[in-house]
C-alpha cells in the first residue's frame, strides 16, 4: 500500500526533513488486524507523551483519524507512523512555524517463524550498550543507532532477539522488545527512566499483569537476577511475547505465568 | 542551488532511507569558498572514520568527487553532505546489498554577527547533559536529539552558542562548536571518547597549535577548570573560532593565544 505523508499519498519526503537531519522525531509500529490498529489508545499514548518531552506540536486528534483511516485501507499488516518536527533551516534551532510532519507506511503481516511464540527463542548477547539519557528514556524517537549497531552483532537465524544492557550492565531491553522475568510468582521488568523503550506490549502487560493480581515491579535488573529468573520473555506489539529459552550460556524454560500471558497478548493482536 | 541525491539533482528523499528512520548515517558541514570545500582532507578523514565505525561501505573516492564538483558549483556558502546507510524493509537489520545514499545540500554563507568572533560571545548553559556512548563518541552522527534539545532551551540572541556537560559534569562541547581553554600558555579541549562531535576545526587547532609548539593537552575538563581558565573560545570549521566571554556567572577575557590561532582559522576559511 502507498505511504502517506501528511495525509496525501507520496513515497518521498523533502531533503529538509529534521527526521533526516537530526532524527528529530518520534514513530509508532502498528498492528493492524481487519482494518484496526491494535493497542491504539497505548501507542496515541506513548506518542502524546513524546511530543510532550521534545516540545513537537502535533494535532493529536488528527494523527488518530489518520491512523484508523490508513489501517483501515491496509486491512492487515503493520502500520509505521513517523512524526517529525518537520522542515528547517540549516542549524539545531527548530522553526517554531514549522509544521510537524506525519509519515505513514504500511507494510505486510509480520512473518516471524511460529516457532519463536510456540517453543520459544534464544537471545543473542549484544556488546553494545545502551546509554543513559534521562531526557530521552522511555520515548521512541528516531535516534536508534545503538540498536542498528546491536542488531548488526548477529546474522544468524539462530538468535531472534539480542539482549541489551546499559553502560552499568543492568538488563534493560531486547533491540526491538521489551523483557519481563519471573520470579517466585511476580513478574519484573527494567526501569526505562534512564534508557530504552517503553514499549506499548510492556505497558500492556503489566496493565494485565495487575488486573490478574500478579505482582509486579519496575526495577534495576542485574545479570544475576535475569540468570536466576524462573521465566524470562521478551514482548512487543507486534508479535505479542516469545518465552526467552537461553542467553549466551544462561537458560530458561517457558513457563506458566509466560504463557498465561502469553494468551491474554495473543488475544489482544487478533483483535 | 539544487541539492543531490546520489549525484542527480532533487529535493527529495525515498520514505524508506534509513536515515530517516534511525538516523542511521553521518554528516558533513562543510565551508566553501571560490569553489573549494575548505578544510575537505579532514572532512573526508572523519566521513571515513564514520563509515568505519557504523559499517557504512560508502564509497569515499566518489563522495570526494562530488564534494568537490558541487563546491565548485556552489561557488560561495556552506555545503552539507548527509550520508546514510540507504533503503531498507522494516526493521534494525540492515540489508547488506543496501546502497549507502548521498546527499549534498547547498546553503548560503552563514551571516554570523561580526562581534562575535571580534569581541566574542556568551555560552547559554544548557541543562540537557550529553550521554555517555563510546561507541559513537566523536562521530557527526545523525542521532541529533540532544543538540536538538540543548539548542531549544534559549531563543534570545544575547547566547551565540550553548555549553553543554555529559551527565557526569564534565565540560564537554557547545551545541554546534568544540570547545577549548587556555591555561598557563597551554591549549585544553575535552576528551571525546565517552560523548561529543570531534570537530574538524578541533583537530585542525590541534595540529596547528603544537606546530606552533603550544602545548595541547586532550582531557577531562571540570567546570572549576573551566572557571579558572584564563580564555575560552569555541570553534567550528564554518565560523572559525569565536572568543567566549562569559557563560552564566562565568567571565574571562579574548585573550593572546586565542587571537593567535583565531588569526590562522580565518586564514584557513579565507582559503
Amino acid at each position: 500500500m502507498d505511504s502517506w505523508v501528511d495525509g496525501q499519498p507520496a513515497d518521498v519526503l523533502s531533503l529538509k526533513d529534521r527526521g533526516l537531519a537530526y532524527g528529530d522525531g518520534l514513530f509508532e509500529t502498528i498492528a493492524v488486524r481487519a482494518g484496526q490498529p491494535l493497542l491504539l489508545e497505548r501507542h496515541l499514548l506513548r506518542l502524546a507523551e513524546g511530543c510532550s518531552r521534545l516540545a513537537i506540536a502535533a494535532d493529536q486528534a488528527l494523527i488518530r483519524s489518520e491512523l484508523t483511516a490508513y489501517a483501515s485501507l491496509l486491512g492487515e499488516g503493520v502500520l509505521k507512523l513517523i512524526l517529525t518536527r518537520g522542515d528547517s533551516q540549516r542549524g539545531y534551532a527548530a522553526d517554531p512555524r514549522a509544521q510537524p510532519r506525519r509519515i505513514l507506511q504500511g507494510n505486510a503481516p509480520a512473518t516471524y517463524p511460529a516457532a519463536h511464540a510456540e517453543q520459544g527463542i534464544r537471545l543473542f548477547p549484544c556488546t553494545t550498550r545502551l546509554s543513559e539519557q534521562p531526557l530521552l528514556a522511555g520515548l521512541k524517537h528516531l535516534n536508534r543507532l545503538e540498536q542498528v549497531l546491536a542488531r548488526s552483532e548477529w546474522q544468524d537465524s539462530e538468535h531472534a532477539e539480542g539482549l541489551m544492557l546499559d553502560l552499568s550492565g543492568r538488563v534493560i531491553e531486547g533491540v526491538f522488545s521489551n523483557l519481563f522475568l519471573v520470579r517466585d510468582g511476580a513478574l519484573f521488568t527494567a526501569d526505562l527512566s534512564r534508557c530504552g523503550v517503553a514499549g506499548v506490549m510492556r505497558a500492556e502487560i503489566l496493565f494485565q499483569a495487575a488486573s490478574l493480581g500478579i505482582p509486579t515491579e519496575i526495577a534495576d535488573i542485574s545479570l544475576e537476577q535475569l540468570q536466576q529468573a524462573d521465566e524470562v520473555f521478551v514482548c512487543n506489539s507486534v508479535y505479542g511475547i516469545w518465552p526467552v529459552l537461553a542467553c549466551g550460556a544462561l537458560r530458561w524454560s517457558a513457563g506458566p505465568l509466560t504463557r498465561k500471558l502469553q494468551r491474554i497478548a495473543r488475544t489482544l493482536l487478533d483483535a
